[in-house]
């Protein structure tokens, strides 16, 4: 039994966020689970996208031991199973450092939802994490950068707001597989970027006023939606 | 009678969108009316722009009764529609959520008249809506985004300011086919980011002096107008 | 005798403005004067750079009068004309509506020396024009536009300021010749932009102090000049 | 005895520099220095990257001395010879005027570390050298200007910190060869871009906590690190 096909759909996935202009250098790390065997592939650790292969995709299982490959994966592993295994709903995690996205985790801040950009995707704000702990730090950087995110979705639907920023950190997001993943990825710098330049050019703003944001969020989100080709 | 000529100038108009940078993935938008025939060519909702082809588009009547296609319309298509309604010397809409025309709309402020390459478009600001009431998104949300709109106009002329922006959605531009209410687009766009720049940079600075905003405007358009090749 | 090679050459500094990506549209020209034959090679009025021709480039004579080309000149010839008449020195010239010159321009203030990279090609700040009056306008836009270009000169010498911003409008510069003037839009727009982004990031922040200034522009103008290839 | 090898390394980490769109016409070079020979290799002065070829590279000895070639050598090699004077541990050499690195170094301050983007490549702030002073730019400006860069790491390692801006001038980075010193270039820029966009959306927002900096700089660095593929 081979890995050969899920290792391509994270490859191609990997490939995507450097197509989108989301990576610069090595900065970045795509992984989709496949829940009936218990397994993640994950990109290798520090392989440029130029040089990446689709046998370079590691396997690991959910207590991150390596099943398969060669390579050692992504150092950022422990976060992407640490979410596999809290949020039952994802099948692919993506990381980047984007810039805008960056930017704001940088600030320590959340990103208000300021239009029906974002709450096409992303149903209220993005959520920031808190900063780490020394304890936290001292345990296992990976590991608790996991906990802080899914300690921001104890009141929060993962599945509604797919998008995480991670204090003083970068962004993680997430989706139905890798692919999706990395759509969200590209979708959460450009609404970083929308509410960058509306916070510059207006800083006493507000977010949208909720009943907007549920109606663009539902047009698109739900048993009601009607946007797109298909039902 | 077919209306392959109308959809294919249609495909066109949207292809053009894209290859100006002006739309991520499927958020965007361009129709353009026959008017003798009563009908309008609209892009069908959430199809990626790399697989529309020219038969993709839809042709829908001003009540949003499909004539022609398979496909569903825009879910902006109502808005277009009462655009082609209420403003009678437009012959194509543009919608579009880019970057900076939408952050300015995320800040719910005009774009104020700043400089002579605005005043060679738009005569004056580019006015923003009000910000949807309730009972409005109850009603019927993309109707009332044209009810919007058109309240924006009734003091000024839609042929000399050929676009707007939505609170705390996005811009919508007209013009007299597809192609040209794309090539608003393209302009609002440049516009909107000088207008960040510069407000940014200086708070205090008010809108240029109307004098020279008629001399740019009247050099371009109307019967004394000296830019250009044509009389 | 034909006006073969002075039209190629304004011809290929038009298209070099594009290639730059400093225009969108037919938002920018570009002239050379040819002082013994005392004509001026201009760009036509609002014809696209996609189908801009060498054939199409206008003669004109330093008062405005065609005297080859079947096209409309630039409507801001009288502008280029005007510079040519009072500053002697100069073989070049080029308007564009480049964004953050424009948005400096927008501002209405001239753009300090903050750097190296400004005074390696502009001896002290670039200035802006002041807003132009109701009769300045009312006598002839483009003109008045040359002398206000003038007016910011009386103390300052246009070869070691190569450039200017006009008050709501945008910037011109010049050069030997007429690539020579782009290459000085080039190198404008990227000043502006640094200065946008220092004046931003550090709204108390001066102009660099005089001394620095002086070395730089000296290293690379001037008997003493030590920069490049050339003596 | 050739320097071929030298001066092809030294050609190909010049060009890559055009690649990454950090250098506008000639600005900006990069050096490698042979230990062994007590020779640096480094980029002609004034020389479009487009005509630059691998035996245009000129060979100086650490008094800048020509050793070979026919050009003349960039006018800031004595800041390069300084470099490799007094940093015993480095091999390569960049200096570019990129925009956001040099727009911090307009507002002569140092970049604060906002985040582990930056803790992965750089331990702790990045320096800004103090304004030169009139006595200084009288000695040997270019010298000087190395004098001023290594003052700043009097009490900083120059292999834990690969780059520096110099107040009002832009920034130079360096590594254990030229290549090395290109990507610090570039990982310098999207650093500094990051960090503006932090700082002009959050005005108060302090440096990264001690504690994630030290983990993030030492996953990456050091005998413990655990990043990427080789040990």
């Amino acid at each position: 039994m081979s890995y050969v096909e899920l290792k391509r759909e994270v490859y191609e996935a990997n490939m995507e966020l450097q197509h989108r202009n989301l990576v610069l250098y090595t900065w970045g790390n795509v992984s989709q689970i496949d829940r009936a065997r218990g397994v993640v592939a994950i990109k290798p650790s520090g392989v440029a996208y130029e040089k990446l292969k689709p046998e370079d995709i590691v396997i690991v299982d959910l207590d991150n031991n390596i099943i398969e490959g060669s390579m050692r994966p992504s150092s950022d592993t422990k976060t992407h199973t640490w979410l596999y295994r809290h949020f039952d709903s994802i099948g692919g995690v993506t990381h980047t450092h984007s810039t805008y996205a960056t930017a704001w985790a940088q600030t320590q801040q959340a990103i208000p939802c300021y239009g029906t950009t974002h709450a096409d995707y992303a149903y209220g704000e993005i959520p920031c994490t808190a900063v780490m702990s020394d304890e936290q730090i001292e345990r296992d950087y990976e590991e608790e950068t996991g906990a802080q995110i899914t300690d921001c979705f104890k009141d929060k639907n993962p599945q509604e707001v797919p998008m995480v920023i991670v204090a003083g950190h970068a962004p993680f997001t997430w989706g139905k597989n890798a692919s999706d993943s990395v759509y969200h990825a590209v979708i959460l710098e450009e609404i970083a970027r929308m509410a960058y330049l509306t916070r510059t050019l207006r800083q006493d703003i507000g977010p949208l006023k909720q009943e907007i944001v549920d109606k663009h969020y539902l047009r698109k989100h739900g048993k009601n939606a009607y946007y797109g080709q298909s039902k």
